[in-house]
């Protein structure tokens, strides 16, 4: 069970770190690698697509223009196991470099992902994820 | 199957209704009924409790100041189970009368729930909530 849990952990945290990498040379595809064939992406502005395909095509216009000079970097995932095959990670970023849908530069942004991941065949895939931008004052 | 999974849906869109009910008389008891003992709750800031104790806790000053008179209303949730007792739960919704953790009156808002919801013996209960403000721009 504790070798399970470890080999889940390390799958998760690979599978994230091979989506930054994705996105820090602004690939689509390769982007969309860590999403299940039936996945449902939410972005920061609440709008959701659907399945694998739908992420690339999503992404590839913003790889050229929002976010093409964009640089993203993540914190440690905090990981829950929910069942046997299913976990919930939550993943804190930071991103420099974006400009927003009007063309401004969007200032250093901080946000989070929250994942719902599924584990298939020893390989851990997004199956849901909903991405927010954090405000930019806190509460003590 | 077909029977189960509108039971689920009922039982899924009654919590969120109890949930909805509890926020608009600023009940921090009633409102944590609506989740599991070990639930995970990450506020719109980004900042995470545990327990379901620990969200009661959290809600019940915030119902006495930023939210005293704040009015909730939501959309009709969108469900996709995810295994046979989990389910994915997003809920778009509305919130009038709030004022910013400063004393600010805040602008109306529009935010996204997304939900991990567990069925305990047919109860439907939140065991990972995230919560987001959504931005007052939209993309096209």
């Amino acid at each position: 069970m504790i070798r399970e849990l470890i080999a889940a952990e390390r799958s998760i945290q690979m599978a994230i770190e091979r989506m930054v990498r994705a996105w820090n040379i602004h690939d689509p595809g390769a982007y969309s690698l860590v999403f299940a064939e039936d996945a449902d992406f939410t972005n920061v502005f609440g709008q959701s697509f659907h399945g694998k395909q739908a992420i690339e095509a999503q992404h590839a216009p913003i790889f050229l223009t929002m976010f093409k000079s964009s640089h993203l970097s993540t914190e440690q995932p905090k990981i829950r196991l929910i069942s046997e095959n299913l976990a919930a990670v939550d993943v804190t970023w930071y991103m420099t470099g974006a400009t927003d849908p009007v063309g401004n530069a969007w200032p250093d942004r901080k946000g989070l992902m929250n994942l719902i991941m599924k584990n298939e065949d020893g390989n851990w895939l997004i199956l849901i994820m909903h991405n927010m931008d954090l405000p930019a004052f806190t509460l003590n």
